[in-house]
């Protein structure tokens, strides 16, 4: 079985099918990470590229981590020690990372639409590992399958996501995706991370957590990203945390069964307090674990066996 | 064979069998680097995780060579590349590198205590690669390994460390270790750089070179780790190098079959003169490669065959 | 086959029947990356480490995917993670290395004739990936090989170097190595960039690009690297484009078969223009490309099979 598809750019460009083909992949690649030999040789003389023009320990450490476990070869290029000091151009910083024959890169860049660019100027496949504030494809993949996990199912579920909606890339892939099978996604943060017109694609907007998360199977907390920011969007964090932050006095408004993700880095005391995160609610750890098994699914249904 | 204890913290916490266990052991492995093809597959499918909170380039090296020679996957993290930028506690970079289910993290930290910290959290093994000023047990292993291989016995040798003793990790490890193993451990630097009730450990305290190298059979030189003094602890370098550095007239007073260690890296000209780090008396880069195979010893004992 | 020799610290060095093995060898090489499983079993249990003192995407990845591709293990050194920082001598670093048993040593370094000093004092082979503005011969290499692959020959043709010959290491490399092979060499730039004396290692000097492009069979442009540069050598980029620099109007004055090289990352619009880069003369990818190539060939050479 293989993506009848060269890149994994966004999730809006995915069908339900295609989707849900990735979440059964990645639930049958957990296992390999359980064994005491955690390694197949399917990708064996693949060559995967990591080019990171941001810092990331956890999503460049999955990537790594799940292209190794599948016998791929993994190569690390961060923008510290990269020409792009030199001022290169991303399309012959690709043409001529092509022309050493990769079977794959995963960029994660600054800019919304770099991987989108990319893609095009490389014939190996493309997958998006963050850029700008335009989508985080893998991180939504793993959300859906551990809410998937939890559940059984995705359709029927209402799915809040709390925080920075207009920066967060994250918000963006999980709206797209969650939607596309079949649950009702509530967006809720302060009207300055709000972007105007979300409601297009596809899911209901709060102004008030508490509205927000008492009918919801999921919360997700984003982080609060104020290294991104320009100009302030709220006054103070203290002032943050107090009215979109999550704790257990919010939470009693919820549903008993309600699970907690977040994407991570977190910031405890800011967008979640430390007894939610660490609480029997919160499958933020499940959301790393499902991480490396959603990456060796990706390697595979994009370069593994012949494609269809 | 395997040690019993899922962590290497210090060697404080180490009995005299298990320090005899990784020696004998390291010694075993040592074939392993002189052949063509170094490398055996013991470790095939263990996932190595190196986080490095400080630079290193010999230290991070060689636990990644070792990693590789054993045949496991290594994965390095520092903090230049890390999400500790984003201000990410050490538990919860702990948990999340857990998730990832990796069989080994080798951490090393500007934190006393650190490795046993994230110890607590992990359920894999956790090797401290040095922090703060408390221990780093590998290297007082490949320290011990290089004096047992010379005198074919530790019992009964007189060890005499000369430096900063104080913020020495290194100093901490090995007084702990020689004594462990019957030798007897004579400390000597400058007051300013003698922790107060350091005999307690085990060791005799001198406050002159001369006489703390007459009767000795090994001396370790350690580091002066300029970068890590917020306040100067003697007045100049010259004055320190005048009084406790090591050189051939210094020497003289020494046994004729004394050896000379030293960490490294050294500072030519401070602590230890050149002809005597380059000289007949000097196991220092015996003491490397003896690095390499300790830490494949340490992979193994930790990470091969069955737990019993 | 291997070569009679432990290091590659320069083209100077070697004879013409060398420099025909090894681009033969290279040639032999290029179809593993063009295969599914990209990897052969040569190099198993070898240990490869790149140490780099200087940033470089391109040179230190081609390196790593080489080495991984003869199924070597592949150690990356870099400054901003290495004990230069605290200080320790090229020639401690070298024996410390050493003392970890690498079958290899790839070193890019700032000052001319590190590489040589280094291989003096390692038994394990040496390769320079640049040092100052010395050599730089896997460039020069990758170069020949990219050269013969279009004319089938290099004896006889005409070969134009155009830019800051003076500070060029890729520039050293090539007018030692094409006129070893038989070519004729011109170099070409402003008199501030013209090394005096540069006749004498064999090639012609010219001052107006449109004399020395007349003729040429291959033009190589190189990159003007500002950041070495502690004085300014022209007045404007502007000026050294208009006059150095190579866009569609000055070639419109050289042969039909003319093709151009660029050791990269080009600085697009100052020493060539986007169309020349991109266009059909331009051999600037086949150059990477073959890069692994010629990689893969001195490891082979100079590590596989047993020495004659």
């Amino acid at each position: 079985m293989r993506l009848k598809r060269k890149d994994i750019l966004s999730i809006e460009e995915l069908s339900k099918d295609e989707i849900e083909l990735i979440l059964s992949t990645a639930e049958s690649f957990k296992e390999v990470s359980e064994r005491d030999i955690k390694k197949v040789p399917t990708l064996r003389g693949r060559t995967i590229i990591n080019l990171f023009y941001e810092a990331s320990t956890r999503t460049r450490t999955s990537f790594e981590i799940a292209a190794k476990r599948m016998s791929a070869d993994a190569i690390n290029i961060s923008t510290s020690s990269s020409s792009v000091v030199k001022g290169e151009t991303l399309k012959d910083t690709a043409k001529n990372l092509e022309a050493m024959n990769p079977d794959c890169i995963v960029l994660r860049h600054p800019s919304s639409g770099a991987p989108e660019i990319l893609a095009k100027y490389v014939k190996c496949s493309v997958i998006n590992a963050g850029d700008g504030s335009h989508e985080h494809p893998s991180q939504a993949l793993l959300d859906m399958l551990t809410v998937k996990e939890r559940f059984g199912k995705i359709e029927g579920l209402n799915i809040t996501i709390v925080g920075d909606i207009a920066h967060s890339r994250v918000a963006r892939s999980n709206i797209y995706g969650f939607t596309k099978l079949g649950a009702k996604v509530t967006v809720v943060g302060p009207p300055t991370m709000m972007p105007s017109g979300i409601e297009n694609i596809g899911c209901s907007v709060s102004n008030r957590i508490e509205d927000a998360i008492s009918n919801a199977d999921v919360i997700m907390m984003l982080r609060i990203q104020l290294e991104r920011h320009e100009v302030p969007l709220f006054p103070t964090i203290r002032e943050y945390s107090r009215l979109f932050g999550l704790d257990s006095k919010k939470l009693e408004t919820a549903k008993k069964d309600v699970v907690i993700l977040h994407p991570g880095p977190i910031n405890r005391g800011v967008e979640i307090s430390p007894e939610i995160a660490d609480g029997p609610y919160s499958l933020i750890l499940d959301q790393v674990k499902n991480g490396v098994a959603v990456r060796m699914a990706l390697f595979y249904l994009l370069l593994g066996g012949s494609r269809e």
